[in-house]
Parts: structure tokens; sequence; C-alpha cells
């Protein structure tokens, strides 16, 4: 059995049966599904990763992941990108300075992300527990900014609308202006695609945000960490291990940004 | 830095400033926020993979996590398990029969599994796409039921109540009844918890669901499939590819289980 169809399809549609829960009335009817789809990271020649991922955004996604993992430390040493397709699955190939290669190969964890997953491969309980790198306290946050992104987040999110199951991961500037949302099956693919994006654009990051419509977890900390992103907002809530890393590695971690309030869990005294 | 606190606690308490969006108010409270631990999975004295899990039932998560991963084959073979707190981290020592350890050992991966995410380490995209095991069709599945355990199962989801970002996943008999319910962090660790409780307690499945909180991902219909249980019922959407590996292994996939419908996504004939 195969279970990818379209490769590249961000979302396809299913003939699916709508039961009425009492009276007992089914009707036949096509609606999209969110896709996930092993996309196989290689660096050199040799595969890294296999995470599933949202089929789109791809090349922002390997450039993200590669920072976000720490496996190259700028963009320029990103030498070359190429998104290939596979029988089973899409392959995104890049090649890296010796060095860098060098390294990856010494912590080489060969590995796969499941929809719901970030990286993984670590190799043990004191490698989890290893923290984040610290960020510069730096500018101030705004209370107004939040309000000003998150009506127009939910319009933005055009594949969570379609098919009710992807993440969605914004950058909000420091006047509240959405610049870019980006969406997938897994929040943290979501979130590499917008730092590859970030990168890419090299946007003046003052007083911006990242904006996420999942709950946080520490390894979306910790990817913001890596990038110096100083403010992570999420709309649902946050785990104690994502609040004990924004404490220590300097990111200002918000949660349930909903109705009228947003609860600051670290570095409250950021935000104005 | 150590980054987990009381190991064993499935939610602690966290000082947290609230701001309301519009006027400038700030309050200062606490609050509870869902824990993930680091649990490393062992077996015969080597740990197999390291999932970051809410440290709750984790002698039922050890044994269905043991059956949905075809590690053993039944509940006899799993000889002595035992939970034992380290510094960084919870360890599952489970003892397995020799030739069973000896088939892990072949295809052993040493991976961790962050919060959101399945067992990794899978080694390549065809194993990916290696298909779960068919359910034999059996019997119905009532809609009646979904509909009598829907407004329960929010009330029997206390974690999830107390931090706002637990998921949920509870056992369902053909006559609606919600005979359990497991919460995580991670969808996945709450329904390997759920099936260790299912084949520990011997309950009879004939007629019986999953239902569970969160999306229903490949990896949930995946489990399902090896424990031969024929319907998966969620309150969110499901992905592409959980929908045609539900096709391909015999699992009746329903979702969107809110308000006054169910959107049933294979096996649609099942459902009376």
């Amino acid at each position: 059995m195969s279970l990818a169809t379209d490769l590249a399809a961000p979302s396809t549609t299913h003939r699916m049966t709508v039961l009425r829960l009492g009276p007992d009335a089914a009707q036949l009817c096509d609606d999209a599904v969110v896709e996930e789809v092993p996309v196989a990271i290689a660096y050199n020649g040799i595969v890294h990763a296999v995470m599933l991922a949202t089929p789109d955004d791809l090349e922002e996604f390997g450039l993200g992941f590669s920072l976000t993992e720490g496996i190259i430390a700028d963009a320029e040493e990103l030498e070359s990108l190429r998104v290939v397709e596979g029988c089973d699955g899409i392959e995104v190939r890049m090649e890296i300075p010796m060095e860098r290669f060098m390294a990856l190969k010494g912590k080489r964890r060969s590995i796969a992300g499941r929809s719901g997953c970030g990286v993984c491969g670590v190799e043990s309980l004191q490698a989890i527990a290893r923290s984040g790198q610290p960020v510069p306290s730096g500018g101030r946050l705004s209370v107004g900014a939040v309000e000003r992104a998150l009506p127009r987040f939910a319009e933005r999110q055009t594949l969570h609308r379609a098919t009710g199951a992807a993440h969605g991961v914004a950058w909000v500037d420091a006047a509240g202006e959405i610049l870019a949302v980006r969406e997938d099956v897994g929040r943290h693919n979501a979130l590499d695609k917008l730092i590859g994006w970030l990168v890419r654009t090299g946007v003046d990051r003052r007083g911006g945000f990242v904006l996420t419509s999942s709950r946080a977890s520490y390894e979306l900390v910790q990817k913001a960490a890596r990038l110096g992103i100083s403010g992570l907002v999420a709309i649902s809530a946050p785990t104690g291990m994502a609040v004990r890393m924004a404490e220590s590695c300097g990111v200002s971690l918000a949660g349930f940004a909903r109705g009228n309030r947003l609860v600051v869990y670290s570095h409250g005294d950021r935000w104005v």
C-alpha cells in the first residue's frame, strides 16, 4: 500500500459520510483533509531526519530547520537546497560546508518525526534537559500588537480553514501587523517554515514576535531561542517544561491569547 | 539547568502575569500548567526510546506502548515492569522474553519522542509508508453511543480542565458508557495509557471504540489497528494519511464529533 498520494498537495479531498447524531440520516460528501507527507532532510547526500510535514514552503522549511536545529549558524552556510519528489515522499537536499557536516555526523541521529513531533533522536534524558541558548533581553513587546493581530490571524490560516487540522504560525511586527503566516500539520514544522521566511527576507525583528495557533511546547521555545526571537505568543496553553525553558533562555512566553486577555509565563516585565 | 521539577506531577503551578488586552491592567496569579517529563522506555536494561509524557499512569503506558509498537504480542509477554525516578526523568523498566528482545535489537532505534510525537526513529520513507495490520470488520458501531458519550467526555478530562493543554482519550462501550479516560501532553501517549488499561482489565471490546479529544493522526490509527480496535472517533479533524491508513487497515475513522454530527472517513457502512 502506498500511503502517499499527490506528494505536493497540502490538502486533499476525500469522500466521507456525515452522520447526524440523533435522527439517523447519513449524507455522502467530499471535503478537504490536511496532508502529511514524509519529508526527508538530507545534508551532503546523507538523510539526517524524516519528518511528516505538510508539503508546501519546503525551501523555507529546509532553511528554517537547519537554523533552528543548530546545523548551520547562518543562512549563508546553506550552499544549495533542492526539493525532489520520490515515490514515498519528498527529499529536501541541502549542501552545507564540510566542517558543519562533520559536526553533524558526530551527533547524527537517523530519525523520523511523526506529524505531531519535533526533531527526535536525542540520545538520552540529559540531552532533552539541555537548555536553549539565552536570548538577550532586548526590546519591548506590545500588548496592543497582540490585540491587533489576533482577529486577522484566524482569517490568514487558509489551510486550517479548509481542513480544520493545520497549525498556523505568524510573524507579527511591533505595530501588530501580520507579515507572514505559515501552516503545517506539525506546529514545529510551521515554525521552521516561518523562520526560513524570516531569515530569507531579512525583516527587522525588533519588537516583533511569533504568534502560534497551537499549544506552546518546549521545542517551540527552543527553536525560537536559537534564532534570538524574544517573544512567543500562543493561542492555547503552554506546558510546564516550555515555561521553564522560556524562563531560562530569555524568551517571553505568553499563552491563552484569546478574548481580552494574555497570560505571560516568563519575562512579563518585557511587555508594555 | 534542570528542566524537570517534581517528576511525578502531571501538572504544576506557575506564577504568571495576566495582561488585559485593551486597558493595560496586569495581574499576577498562580495557575496549573500541564507537565511533560522525559520518560525512558527500557527493555531488559537497554533504553529503547525517550518520550516526553505526562507522568501518570506510567505502568499502563509501558504496557500499552509495548503492545501498540509491536514489541510484545500480548500482555503475558511482559515479565516485569517497574517505574523508577531518576534525576532527569523517569524510567519505565520492563523485562521481555529473550526472543522479543533480540527482535527489538534488530530494529533498535535510540530515539526521543517529543511531546507532540509518536515513536520516532523509523529509518526511511518506506518504513513510514508501511501499513498497519488489518482489523477484522467485525461488529457494528453506534452513532447513539457517540452521542451519549460526548457531553460526559469533556467533564472527565480533569487534567485538561485544570491546564487547557492535555489530550484525552476514552474507551466507550457499545452502550455509550465511558469506561476509562486517560490524559497526556501527547495524544499517542494518552492512547497507549488507555490501551494499557484496556488490556489489563480485559474489558469486552465488542461495539466499543476509542474517543479522542484531538486530531486523528496516522499513528493513532496504526496503534488502534495493532490492538484490533475497529472504531476511532476524534473530536477534531483527521489528516489525509490517517484516512488512507484507516481505510486500508480496517479501522472506521470518524472526526468532527461535535454539535449534532459525525463525519465518517472510512468504513462508514459499519455505523448504525
